[in-house]
């Protein structure tokens, strides 16, 4: 008993200062696989974090093969080992040891169906606290579909198959943070869908994880304004004075810090969104333009609001270079370490409320 | 006679060589005389320009004793001179040897007057080819209309006073152009203002003004989507398929060489505006968000379209700065060379029809 309860205080402790993070491969004929192998080949990694990759340890072979990697040592596993040997990559198999067709480019309902199920696998370790975190290498919607899946991404999926129905996708690079009040909607259907209560939803949302997932103590939010200029005092829209004002106003009035709505165009040009901890835009270009344009292959995606850490880079399958060697493991380098951060933070909130 | 044409033929050689440019002050309380000044007394301009500033002489020393500028020495001049002096900066006083107040930061009906008031004289002189263009500093609004002036700023003035109906505003920084098919306009109005006819005559403005302004023999242009993805092949919009692409076919089929539409986030993302002579943007914020963010500072205003060439920074007033030293004077002097650039290259087509 006492030397179990030992062993299990040291992997706890271990797991404190180096975080487990499942990594799942993505579809398997597109760049996932590749940038995965290229961040975990740097075993300078390893100094912070216990990563396992959730996949196909075959798809991995033929990635490593096409990428002509030499020596790369794959150890497949069942579970999660007590223990994440150092010495080559840990893969939870999803595939049941058959080896599943790689064809660069093409979108596959086995595809589909194999990276999805590396979601799965990857979400219900994290709710059984066998890991700490979660990175996803993208998958395609159209594949998932063909498996049947009928969700538009994975952050639906992983909400609903976490309970979670309040949660908003938030880009990440250093300290620039943006959310969105709408997502993937045509700019017809954004001035309705632009309400109060979506605004103070997010900002709650956002707060709330800046706190706890961030370690900002007070954390300062700036929201955009939906027109130009911000509607310019109502010349050019009225929403601002409707819709976007009276909703910071209730923010403000449940003790969150909330500035704005700012211009759009004046604000990132400036570099005004570094005086705030997060920024959130109205609709889906309006706060991914400047997001890209700004963070270019360092972005992170990270939802916030769900009860476990998921990160995920900003780029999709890519598939007109699969196989090729020319992703860059930039975006997917930065979500692993954004997970890390967040896991090791939610650790310390944890010891904290023990402790208090 | 011959020595009168000898004499005339000399100014326009040296016209051709050292343009003349007309810069009028802006508003007297923002920080227009103080970023004309401060490019004006680097005098290594000279060498490729014969600037003429429209305004008052007055307002401009109050400006470089504000900012303790020594030896600003002014020509008042009353007309346009055959040889603008070196050793100085040619005023052409539009206040009557008048002294205007000058109220730093405030909106005054007397500062809306003189500001318009040496638009008005630069327009003038550039439709009686006495200048070969013309730079405008900032105006605010609200003082113009306190003053009178119905026009929501320098274009529409501009336009209306050489009789000019089809034009548009183009932002440009170094090799980066972009225009807009909506401006200053609500989110809710855009989709309804987002007509074939109005893509298409943008597409003509542009491509034209890219031919002659700008000398690129067969210029290409990139069209933005108006939804998220560009619409995502229907699912986030119709407005891609009902009326952006078939615009662009048109516009093809009238010879221009117009591409997209490309999803905006992407776009500006892998600088993919590297590609194009020109980028159109379907409303202000996606348009300006981007070119601000990646030109800041360096950003001019152009007005393609019009009889005239006429360029301006791509600032506001700045009322909150005025008369402290804290303006940059880099988007003037980029709006300043942009016109001298403007200005050969339409010589120099004049030049090529008369010789052909």
């Amino acid at each position: 008993m006492s030397s179990d309860r030992e062993s299990s205080q040291a992997i706890a402790d271990e797991r404190r200062k180096r975080p487990r993070i499942a990594i799942t491969l993505g579809d398997p004929n597109g760049i996932g696989p590749e940038v995965v192998l290229q961040c975990l080949m740097d075993s300078r990694l390893l100094k912070f974090m216990q990563p396992i990759v959730i996949g196909s340890a075959h798809v991995l072979q033929v990635h490593a093969k096409a990428l002509r990697f030499r020596d790369v040592r794959v150890h497949v596993v069942r579970q999660v080992p007590d223990e994440v040997p150092e010495d080559g990559i840990v893969v939870l198999d999803v595939a049941h040891g058959e080896k599943p067709e790689v064809r660069f480019g093409e979108i596959t309902e086995e595809g589909g169906r194999l990276a999805m199920r590396a979601v799965e696998r990857a979400t219900d370790l994290c709710m059984e606290e066998l890991v700490d975190a979660m990175v996803t290498a993208p998958i395609s919607k159209e594949a998932i579909s063909l498996a049947g899946y009928k969700d538009p991404g994975h952050t639906e999926f992983i909400a609903r198959r976490t309970g979670c129905s309040e949660f908003t996708m938030m880009m990440v690079a250093g300290d620039l943070r943006v959310g969105l009040v709408t997502g993937h909607m045509a700019i017809w259907d954004v001035p309705r869908a632009v309400t109060q209560d979506a605004i103070l939803s997010k900002i709650r949302i956002i707060s709330g994880s800046l706190v706890h997932d961030f370690g900002i103590v007070r954390p300062k939010i700036a929201v955009l304004g939906l027109n130009p200029h911000a509607g310019d005092g109502g010349i050019m829209g009225t929403e601002e004075r409707e819709t976007i004002i009276p909703a910071i106003q209730r923010a403000c009035d449940e003790g969150h810090f909330v500035f704005g709505p700012y211009p759009a165009d004046g604000f990132f040009a400036v570099g005004g969104y570094r005086a705030y901890d997060a920024v959130l835009a109205m609709y889906h270009d309006q706060g991914l333009i400047p997001f890209k344009t700004i963070a270019f292959d360092s972005g992170v995606n990270f939802t916030a609001g769900l009860p476990i850490v998921r990160t995920s880079p900003d780029h999709g399958t890519a598939y007109n270079i699969a196989g090729q060697g020319k992703a860059s493991p930039g975006s997917m380098r930065s979500a692993i370490f954004l997970a890390i951060d967040v896991a090791r933070r939610r650790y310390t909130t944890a010891m904290q409320r023990i402790a208090g």
